[in-house]
């Protein structure tokens, strides 16, 4: 088995086309998107032209979908104070008792069947829309911390303005393809209405594609209606425009407001993330085999109650699974029994074909130092060779999940590089073989100024835009900073730097107006 | 393809039965002999039970050996001083023109044909003799730097206590088989005497395998010198007890310092890892291709060479490659392009039917930081899936090999724990499948306290010793301290702990004065 490239266009960097609407009447919004027209790279999502890594054979692939067939058919699944789930359930023929439903064998996977292998998510930018599946790879950011730190200010809880910093950075970030979702969590806006800002600052702040509110099947709905009105509602009835997470509670608990969630995105064809969420030892068994026979029990359920509410709804097979640190309970990061659950996880997504989530910055550390950056690479790493298709936290996640790191999102973001670098495979054209250079430079010469390596130099190298390689004195009369230090001084400038993507003024509007309104039908909850 | 873990054996931790000579006359020796028999884990070397990661195909395999070929027929290496090098190239039937020697096509490989694909490198504490070849990986510290650092001291030119406190923490580290050569350059020493206190203090302060003298042909005859008194004469001419690093000058240059080394340790059938030290970009091709190209063709000379010396004498195809940032001129470190021609040199070193060495804990970074995990976690995973069978530098490098880090040693020492749990494989026996606890445990409960985690807890997941997991408010307590400053603490009690191996007293002996007496034949040189 092996590849060669074989495309050139696999890293194209596409410069947005911005749209220009100027002199409509020269308005206020009007003369604030012609300012405001000013794009930045973004990298293709990643087409793979490696192998996947590959460790279950064939004989253990078969005995964990056989022993997740077994999970469901005899133990099941809870379906939690969701009654219509339980009647779909029973009606495509499962055995319901109170909420456990046990699901005969086969009956999962041949629901699985309608979903598809391959789609789109639209972005309002068409070229920064991504095909999620197949040998693709989507890299998206860090999801659901309640705190932020950065160099300046330390730990502290997350609040709006620190969320568009987020999405500015995310939309600045070449390597990374996708704007996420709670890339915090603005605890300075009420619980029942931060959706809302959230959503509009994706939609605004960014042209990358982004997710769908999850807390409350109305707030998926509102994520559905501001769609419509970006993308205009017939588009989004026909078109995939939001990537949303649904986590089961595992140990097979499926609970009403997640589910709610995935019902409203499927039946308007929104897609979404079914992963459970698992810290093992803890959530599953503390064995690798056990744990995917677990993992596949649930998306099996939870993929098929998706195409029970609409055959073909787009969805994804996720798996969050982290190690567990026996003697404080805390979970772990970037671990070898991580990786082993994340190449497994890909190979049965495979089987089932559909496109497959895991893998992240994942890391325990408190700062982001080289305990980060160890755990983090690690699991960047497998994510890759594991045939990832959608990778969420892909950046500026530490702490276990609990903050997102403004630095870790700058310093994740230029790794992302190498994973676009490493999954071109290797050229072995003529002028990759190099011949005529070798033959020139002979023993004892040097490549520097040869005519191949002047010809081929700028695209050969993956280039960080963060890391040092200066001379030690230089590096020492600038300051001696650490990749921390560094980062800082990056979210600084691109912060400096950002502008934003221009939007027609009327839909500006329109979402503007559309959150005023909702903001202003109920009171505000904390809870 | 895929594996499963089938051999409890795998990741055997080994407890060294310590030598203890009490009581032969009660003299100094022995007593002190007897005080230090003490010995510490460690981890037997690391057999895979996963597959290797291969990016090149069939097709283009044979290309590069092909072209591999014709630059060593039509374009030749250069054998600089060294008429007796020439001479046997000649004999072999290779065309000799000046130093220019070129080699027909087939018959390198035909040369190659006789080193061993496996051999077995002694240790004097035969648990910790190491096999190199086939699915096995053998870890080694760095080598090579001038410079040391740490937290404390900052970064200054390394000396003999500094070479002596590295051994240790080798000695120490669980996950690390190979106790090195040039852990650091001991800098105040004269260089026509330090390879005799580095190799005294290898034999004495640790019971590991370690490496011979290569700057010298006089210099390897004393490292065979001193295995003979360690190990018995007669069981150095049969065994080997040795593995050097002998660097090729890329592209296609071999020095008679070097070469003379190798003569010196295949003679003695001594092994050494023949390495092409290449900065890709200016000692090889910008390309992945053509580097391979190149590594091929100057291992295959340089191999075969080795055979002509003494056929059947241990070797390890080396390839040592980085890239290079086209701004600076630096090397830079766990790139894609360095993983790209990894994975590649592995496969070509599987089809040769030899052990190869690569990879390690590579890093630009100039303090232990989070750049240079990043680079090093990068080289570390691609080298467990590479193939490699050796891995040197595999802990404690910074700076571009410039600098010893004591902090790095440590913390990369413990990240190579995640690489002999990977390469454990997924086990899938009926305790892995851990249906019970699935059963016990069902929707909704937890698996912390069911049977089956009790049983599986200890040995599931691999621990760190070092990296921190503590809730945050722990953490800030205790000093909010970064992974530097925890490796920091950990270097000090490493050290604190301590306890030479046990060593025969008469052994130890004849060691110093073998040492004081080459010293004191001829006047200290530092050039």
């Amino acid at each position: 088995m092996g590849y060669i490239r074989c495309n050139s266009e696999h890293e194209g960097v596409n410069m947005s086309v911005a749209e220009r609407r100027r002199g409509r009447g020269g308005g206020g919004a009007a003369r604030r998107a012609a300012r405001t027209a000013v794009s930045f790279e973004t990298a293709r999502y990643i087409e793979r032209n490696i192998p996947n890594f590959e460790v279950l054979s064939e004989e253990a692939l078969e005995i964990i979908e056989t022993n997740a067939e077994t999970v469901l058919a005899e133990i099941g699944v809870n379906i939690v104070e969701n009654p219509a789930a339980l009647q779909r359930w029973r009606d495509a023929g499962a055995d319901v008792d109170g909420e456990r439903v046990r699901i005969p064998r086969g009956l999962a996977r041949q629901l699985c069947a309608t979903a598809p292998s391959v789609f789109t998510q639209h972005a309002r930018n068409p070229e920064r829309s991504v095909v999620v599946g197949g040998r693709n790879l989507v890299l998206a950011p860090v999801y659901g911390p309640p705190f932020v730190r950065d160099l300046a200010g330390g730990r502290r809880y997350a609040t709006m303005e620190d969320f568009r910093k987020f999405v500015k950075l995310g939309y600045m970030s070449k390597w990374l393809h996708h704007s996420g979702g709670t890339v915090c969590e603005p605890t300075d806006i009420a619980v029942n209405k931060r959706h809302l800002d959230m959503l509009h600052a994706h939609m605004t702040l960014s042209d990358k594609p982004f997710m769908g509110s999850v807390t409350e099947p109305s707030r998926a709905q509102d994520s559905v209606d501001m769609c419509g009105l970006l993308f205009g509602n017939d588009f989004v009835q026909e078109n995939t425009v939001m990537t949303s997470l649904i986590n089961i509670n595992s140990p097979m608990t499926f609970d009403d407001v997640m589910m709610g969630a995935l019902e409203v995105y499927a039946r308007n064809n929104q897609a979404c993330i079914i992963s459970p969420f698992i810290v093992g030892g803890a959530m599953a068994p503390v064995s690798v085999a056990g744990t995917l026979t677990q993992v596949l029990a649930e998306v099996l359920a939870g993929i098929a109650y998706s195409q029970l509410i609409r055959p073909g709804a787009p969805v994804i097979m996720g798996a969050f699974v982290t190690s567990i640190d026996m003697n404080s309970g805390a979970p772990t990061f970037g671990t070898p029994e991580a990786a082993h659950i994340t190449y497994g996880a890909g190979q049965l997504a495979r089987r089932l074909g559909l496109p497959y989530r895991s893998a992240g910055s994942f890391c325990g550390s408190k700062l982001p130092d080289a305990q980060a950056a160890y755990e983090t690479s690690n699991s960047l790493n497998m994510g890759l060779l594991s045939g990832v298709n959608f990778m969420l936290h892909a950046c500026g996640w530490l702490e276990g999940g609990l903050v997102s790191s403004f630095e870790k999102f700058v310093m994740d973001a230029d790794q992302l590089g190498t994973l676009h670098h490493l999954a071109r495979g290797i050229e072995i054209d003529e002028n990759a073989q190099a011949m005529d250079a070798i033959r020139e430079v002979g023993p004892g010469g040097h490549y520097l100024g040869c005519d191949h390596t002047q010809n081929n130099f700028k695209s050969a190298f993956w280039k960080s835009d963060l890391l040092d390689y200066k001379p030690f004195e230089t590096w020492e009369d600038e300051g001696a900073r650490d990749t921390q230090t560094l980062a800082s001084l990056r979210v600084e400038k691109m912060l400096a730097d950002y502008q934003q993507p221009a939007l027609d003024p009327a839909i500006a509007e329109a979402l503007s107006d559309f959150v005023a309104r909702k903001k202003s039908e109920e009171p505000d909850s904390f809870m």
